[in-house]
């Protein structure tokens, strides 16, 4: 495979959502959980590419909290090449930390942004690396910001849309217009159209590129994180960059830099992919059986159908449910209807009340 | 209080049952569960007359393996008066050693048989005591084997009934006869008559005339006890028992003494009881919420009701579930419809098909 040289993966593990609670905690985010029983999510994201990527251009932003953990979880990586941001400050501040190590490094460097909480399946890597190095292609060609499209499998209303324009060369075409997250129906009309992409988070350009499209979008973010270069290495970066980030504005990548950049590319994605947005989510990484019962771990179903079960340390017995979700984490067990799966946030709010931070 | 100034308390501790699974395991069975949070089930059978009966008078029959969980329950126990069994035979066998044991130490000894694994509720605590105190009353100045029947509260198919006969003093009965396990129809009726009661395993006697009724009902067990009567306290005693045992008949007292003796006598007894023969029971034991959820431990309902949780280590959090039990024990958790509870046998037996002997 022939990938631009100068490409690096900076991987986005900055996460630190509650809808996988119980498997997921604020000490361990679900890029660290190990899915499908093999390796976690932020390591299928090196592994993925690991084949024609050398780790001395793989990247991480993440939150301080979690340095040690990702070093853990990808020991081949450089130390220096694991970038702890002071405070979480959404992406367009960790993507421009990113970029402004990687071009002092290297001026022609090209950025894979790749998100470290998503899950694809292994049958599908050969096709995202094709689709990384046709963006790559692209982002390169065009001087582009190149954002990697998903083709909706449901009239979802959780993600923004990218509607594409005319071709781009690689595969790619320009991107015409970013839509919100959509009301049911008009997600129903994405859904029929071939002109309508979920925006999936990952995206390739060159640092360079994005540095100039941070100054047009946000000149206050591209003007903070510029002031760190002349620090970058010596003793004071860490307390430098500290009182940057105090006072960087949160805002998402996508809002911030993408939807006001006239230079927006996308591929779009021939690869099955999911953002583990819910406990559902894991139903196609878990092993199962006949009677629709999906599980991970020791699970043993009696006279039971339609559960999805995971079990972290102790084996579970189950007799006689049906469409139940029974999920033993680290720390804590949940137990609901399948069909309520989405109310996972509600549960931790009602821990939170309770005083039970030590669970969350 | 006045009880017989030889009285004993003998506390059979064999049982090994898997009804309770998971919270009960072999190597744990329910006599050593704590339920309803305080202390375990053997150790409230001796706290409960623990006020007016020295631990020099307290015994416990228990098998080999569970002899030092004994100490731990009730280290105010003389180690000498904890009896381990070479192996399981049934009540007859277990009983018949102490009985050995108590004689030699006192001709006029009177013995409190308990069952280690029985709840009753502290409330009545005292009417137990005093329930107790008419038993060795009566054991004494009539010379009989008596038993402590309940009055049914439910027309019960699991349990053998005593049908009492004319009265006998200190508020007893003479026992007219002993019936097996009914079929519903005749449980009905055992439930509607003021004669009948359930046979609770609660025996009060004097150990000379246990030992003469064993004579007649089971010579042979009889002859073989005896036999080690020479040997008690001696280095080799361990040995003799363990021979002596291995050629014991497996039978239980109440088929191979008390249905064959004609000095047989009852109190119905005036305190509730539950002989915590399926999960179910443990409901009286624990807390509940207005949505007639009960549970012990750290558990969360969120729109649940009508469930029954037990939280052994893990935290258990429920959301839109109904009537639904959720036992987490140490090795293993288990989940099944209330009204499915008689069937963890069956979750037994898949998991000794399934190898999993070790959370049994």
């Amino acid at each position: 495979m022939s990938l631009a040289e100068n490409l690096h993966a900076v991987i986005l593990a900055g996460g630190s959502g509650t809808r996988l609670w119980p498997l997921s905690t604020r000490q361990k985010p679900k890029q660290f959980l190990s899915v499908g029983g093999g390796d976690s999510l932020i390591r299928q994201t090196w592994v993925r590419i690991a084949a024609w990527l050398d780790a001395r251009r793989g990247w991480v932003v993440c939150g301080r909290d979690h340095a040690s953990l990702v070093r853990e979880h990808l020991p081949e990586f450089p130390a220096a090449q694991i970038l702890a941001e002071p405070e979480a400050k959404n992406t367009a501040a960790a993507i421009a930390l990113a970029a402004l190590c990687l071009s002092a490094r290297d001026p022609e460097a090209v950025m894979a942004v790749l998100p470290a909480d998503h899950f694809i399946p292994p049958s599908d890597w050969a096709k995202y690396s094709e689709d990384l190095r046709l963006a790559s292609e692209l982002a390169v060609k065009e001087q582009a910001l190149v954002t990697l499209g998903i083709r909706p499998t449901e009239a979802a209303t959780g993600y923004g849309y990218i509607e594409r324009g005319e071709a781009a060369g690689s595969g790619g075409f320009r991107v015409k217009a970013f839509h919100e997250k959509p009301d049911a129906k008009t997600a129903s009309h994405y859904l029929g159209s071939p002109s309508f992409f979920w925006n999936s988070g990952m995206f390739v350009w060159r640092a360079a590129t994005f540095l100039e499209e941070l100054k047009r979008g946000l000149p206050e973010t591209h003007r903070a994180i510029e002031s760190l270069r002349g620090h970058l290495g010596s003793a004071g970066f860490e307390r430098r960059a500290a009182e940057v980030f105090a006072r960087l504005e949160n805002i998402s990548v996508d809002y911030g830099v993408l939807e006001r950049s006239e230079r927006v590319a996308m591929i779009p994605a021939r690869f099955a992919w999911d953002d583990v947005g819910a406990l559902t989510s894991l139903k196609a990484m878990a092993g199962g059986d006949a009677r629709d019962n999906f599980f991970q771990g020791a699970v043993y179903p009696i006279d039971a159908s339609g559960n999805m079960v995971i079990s972290h340390s102790k084996p579970i017995a189950l007799l006689g449910v049906m469409d139940l979700m029974v999920i033993e984490g680290e720390k804590a067990i949940l137990i609901l209807p399948k069909q309520r799966a989405q109310e996972v946030r509600d549960v931790v709010r009602v821990l939170k009340d309770a005083g039970r931070d030590d669970l969350l």
